[in-house]
């Protein structure tokens, strides 16, 4: 039985925990969820830092960094701490950030929060349940939320497809 | 009983340790303060660290970044051996910064570092005796100090509360 | 037998992995390699991380950042989180990035992607195999996809060669 | 018997350290000096982690950033260091870095680092002797060489000092 | 008898190695030298790691960052991974950087990294064979490359030299 963890926070504008979540069980088996919130981007990485020492093998890392400076260098602070995170203990937490500037309007806004957060929750069980499978789509021009936008591919001088 | 780390600055312009803890002791009870008090917002990482060695199980750590480009990036500084400290722990530092533009004149920087430092005091005290809770209020759009600016959320597809 | 990791992403538009693989495996013996596609840049130092772990001797690492300001701050979580990973384990993790925008067009940029992950997993060879041959070439002006600039040498002041 | 490292640098246009240990020596006993001048602000920090090494209980590091943006990277890094540094042992590592472009010509430049020197080095007795005199001085807008710019305190909302 | 780090790139336009060899050979005895050679300055800090596990007391690491604004950033990540490696040893690693558009041509291109090189050559054999002797010119405004800047020394308030 794996741990999936989830943080999220009360300062994003939508529930984007809880569309990670319908999304992972609408996905998937042989998992349990510990879900942690906390109140903003900069509070994300200690909480995955206690949900790693609780057992969690992955985690799901989902926020709204603001439209100000100030903001963006929280999400960089934030970012950095989930890099120190993940990288010390050897497991990922896939980190999903909608930026509240990334969308036209406020529809756009809750409909790119769902759908992102739905997107890389999908990456999370392939990462945990089945590694190898990624590299069937490496260098596709994958996106999450927005459309893909595909391969820029031309044809190989004499390369050949692992 | 728990202990709570309070950390904040001769640099700022308002008391905000003071706020703090008047807030912490307003609203609950099973806690001690220990209290440490540093020049500059770059000092408060290291006292920070020291404060858990003393045994702190959380931390708010209280500060006013200034208005100059220097002043921004000290702030950053800060912000990053915050994060250090509190991911090495594992515990959470609740980083309360009101910078000295985000105020349109004193007498509002004065009510801002006073709410601001209040409501994260609140948040503290969440966060050591009922984590849970704090689910609750996930994609809220909560702020601390100015208003709350609320859930964009709109009809999921076919999504439940969890 | 030494082990080769090779990191890329979903993100990238162009299978920089392939490009690498190819040439290792045309230009060297006595290696195996271990593969691991992860979603975005930010994911790759993690990535590193685990493939040390699993005995990876040195990892090229193939990344595409996108052409917005968030994804070069994104591109720099990432350079920090794998420095801070070649740096723990003392093994070299080379950095192949092609920034979308270092391009003029699609076309350039799939030549590009190809290039600069074929010559640097020449330099993967040679760190791995026979560092002191990378010496020769000090001050040279290389550069990887683009044509090397090289040197700007003037005759030395009672220089001599080492 | 405590000792106080003193780190600077040669880069700097005036003897800060000499300015910190005559500040130091005025203005109390009980301590040893161990001084350690490196060429610029980027080798500060080790400074401080072979001064810690050799048994400093807390540290005073001078030093001068220059004009140019280059300058201000260089101090950013030298800052991180100074933080890691200081974090990981625990012990204060007070930074007096004055920005060549602060003062509007040489002689005030002169001024500047020799006052922001001594103010600094009061705050190291301080935090070394008597930690908790410093909460006396609690958000009151102190500053180090230029002018204090004093508190923006309101009548508080029934809070009372502590 | 001492060993002297020296790790270069393959990436920069003259052979700063060659020049820091040659400086430390004409000015000091009682060490023996090792290099490493990197493609890149992102490299340079695994480097570092490497010879300082292979007994290195002290290392000189010489780079020239391009122009473009990646390129800045990519010192900026450079120079953290080699304050990270100092630090974590407590030996000093002398970073030699010049970035190319600090020249006017390629003529003094080459002349400034020739001699930067050799001027920071001559403060690793003062850091490691006679460290007290760098106090001396604390202060000074020296610089390496272009000429020093010297002091902006006032008259002292009663000061006195230690």
């Amino acid at each position: 039985m794996k741990i999936i963890g989830v943080v999220d926070t009360t300062f994003a504008r939508y529930d984007m925990g809880r569309s990670a979540i319908d999304e992972l069980r609408s996905n998937g088996t042989g998992f349990t969820i510990n879900r942690y919130t906390v109140p903003g981007i900069k509070d994300i990485p200690v909480a995955c830092e206690v949900l790693f020492k609780e057992g969690a093998d992955i985690i799901i890392a989902l926020g709204m960094p603001g439209k100000m400076p100030v903001d963006k260098i929280s999400a960089q602070t934030a970012s950095n701490g989930i890099m120190n995170v993940q990288t010390k203990w050897g497991r990922h937490v896939i980190e999903v950030f909608v930026h509240e500037d990334e969308a036209r309007d406020e529809k756009e806004l809750a409909w790119l929060m769902d759908m992102r957060s739905r997107e890389h929750a999908k990456n999370v069980l392939t990462l945990l349940f089945n590694r190898q499978k990624m590299t069937e789509y490496a260098g596709q021009g994958l996106r999450q939320g927005f459309p893909d936008v595909g391969s820029v591919e031309v044809p190989l001088k004499g390369g050949r497809r692992h």
